[in-house]
């Protein structure tokens, strides 16, 4: 029987656990961490992470401000607020919600941000010395895997670890986190992707498998081996007449068939997703700590 | 049989194009490209490897600067040199060769170069940019390597790549690139390390294989497959009655052994280990023409 990776119990718990160091913080006579978020434009997924973020920050008794300008703002008028935010002493954390509209260099916008302050853990800064293996901020996804491996208790040391996909924000990261010295880590990694050509008897050959390349139930039965850990990352939006909303989230996982030989997985929804929200407020309350930088 | 490549004639033959561009460029009115060097101490190793850049400097039509400091030097003394360094317009890249006494962050000091200057490709937010897929300063040997496999039109796309090591230095970066879109690149790579259970696996599955982890004569021909290719990373002194100087340098891999079955491997010396060399002036030259920043 398998065991369920419960994303929605642990995202809460370390929730809890912020939610009452915050409060500390501030008995001691510390501020409270401040969160600011930059939106552009009405994008319909950016406002409902964006609205997810304000919420989580009252739930851990932060401070957060949400920046909004439209569509046509230009380059210029974001980098200024950026410098403005690196500047303002009150601000521990920002973020600039991606992506942005084409007229404006998201790497550009990334690398403005003072990587001290950036609890996206997007900046060159913190992705070289995640590499490298020194303290930065991880970015979310990557983080809140490592975070699930870790309060499972799941080994990790030697395991054949195979990531399939290659984005910058889980594929790579993930990636460099598993091969790093020491516990969640040391293991043996292999990254797949779209070129791979033998997929199939590369995953039959995992002890864990970290799903993240956004096809609804890519992997089936018949590509994984009997007590294989199941990270599942996919979240793509199906039709579903099952629901009020009219659509299902799907992992990249085929979960009813999949499980049953599995030692751990995650469901989707209520996995990683939850994990990813809280590794936000982590990384904010490191910075509000000073503890990275 | 297998086809040598041959790092010798590889990096003659760059140093040749690098020399003839500065040529022209320093015939158009343009000024020579400049590195300048950092050392610490009298390391016997440094003190070569010193010697060697300084020649290729001169080689290429560079200027040189050597600066030496004496073990005791203080890391605030070696950060004003750093910082004077980063000012220097003349100055188009410097490098602080490694290692350090101990009394000196490596890290501190690596980070204080600017990474516009950091022609050894270790800053932080090259090692970020590289992973992100960005134009970067490329670290010497997984540039050296990238360049090898290039030159000889190795095909890379879907090739199971096996990284034999997870240093800063070659591991990480050199399987970061691998796995990057285009070429050379696409491959599935898999980073194996001391804590990799089952190694020779692994290897008989590898198209191509960057050994890295310093064992002379580790790989064996029965870890590998009919056709693989081989980079041998590895330059260990070992004794030897050869030799005038009492020593030879021996590759991670058993040559004699393995060589037959590869379609085409590296050789030591004489493979990577002059591509090295010799990229660090290809970045330098890339610093002096403002290509990368």
């Amino acid at each position: 029987m398998y065991q369920l990776i419960d994303g929605k119990a642990i995202s809460a718990q370390i929730k809890k656990e912020i939610a009452e160091e915050v409060e500390a913080m501030v008995a001691s006579g510390k501020k409270r961490p401040h969160l600011a978020v930059i939106i552009v434009g009405h994008d319909g997924g950016s406002e409902s992470y964006v609205a997810g973020k304000v919420k989580d920050c009252a739930d851990c008794g932060f401070i957060s401000t949400l920046i909004r300008f439209e569509d046509d703002v230009t380059e210029e008028t974001l980098l200024a607020e950026v410098d403005k935010l690196n500047k303002n002493e009150d601000v521990d954390g920002f973020i600039v919600q991606l992506p942005l509209p084409k007229h404006i260099s998201e790497s550009k916008v990334t690398e403005a941000i003072d990587y001290r302050k950036d609890v996206d853990g997007f900046h060159p800064v913190n992705v070289g010395r995640m590499s490298i293996g020194l303290s930065c901020f991880i970015s979310a996804t990557p983080s809140g895997i490592m975070e699930l491996l870790r309060r499972y208790e799941i080994p990790t040391s030697g395991k054949n670890c195979v990531v399939i996909g290659r984005s910058n924000i889980v594929g790579k990261p993930v990636a460099s986190l598993m091969m790093q010295k020491g516990y969640p880590g040391d293991a043996t990694v292999t990254v797949c992707h779209s070129r791979t050509k033998n997929l199939k008897e590369i995953c039959l050959n995992a002890d864990i498998i970290i799903a993240a390349l956004g096809q609804p139930e890519f992997l089936k039965a018949d590509m994984v081996k009997d007590g294989v850990v199941i990270i599942d990352v996919g979240t793509t939006r199906v039709p579903s007449t099952e629901t009020k909303s009219g659509f299902k989230l799907k992992g990249d996982v085929a979960f009813n068939e999949v499980a049953p030989k599995c030692s751990y997985i995650t469901p989707v929804p209520g996995g990683v997703g939850l994990m990813t929200r809280i590794a936000l407020m982590k990384n904010t309350l490191l910075a509000a700590k000073h503890e990275i930088y």
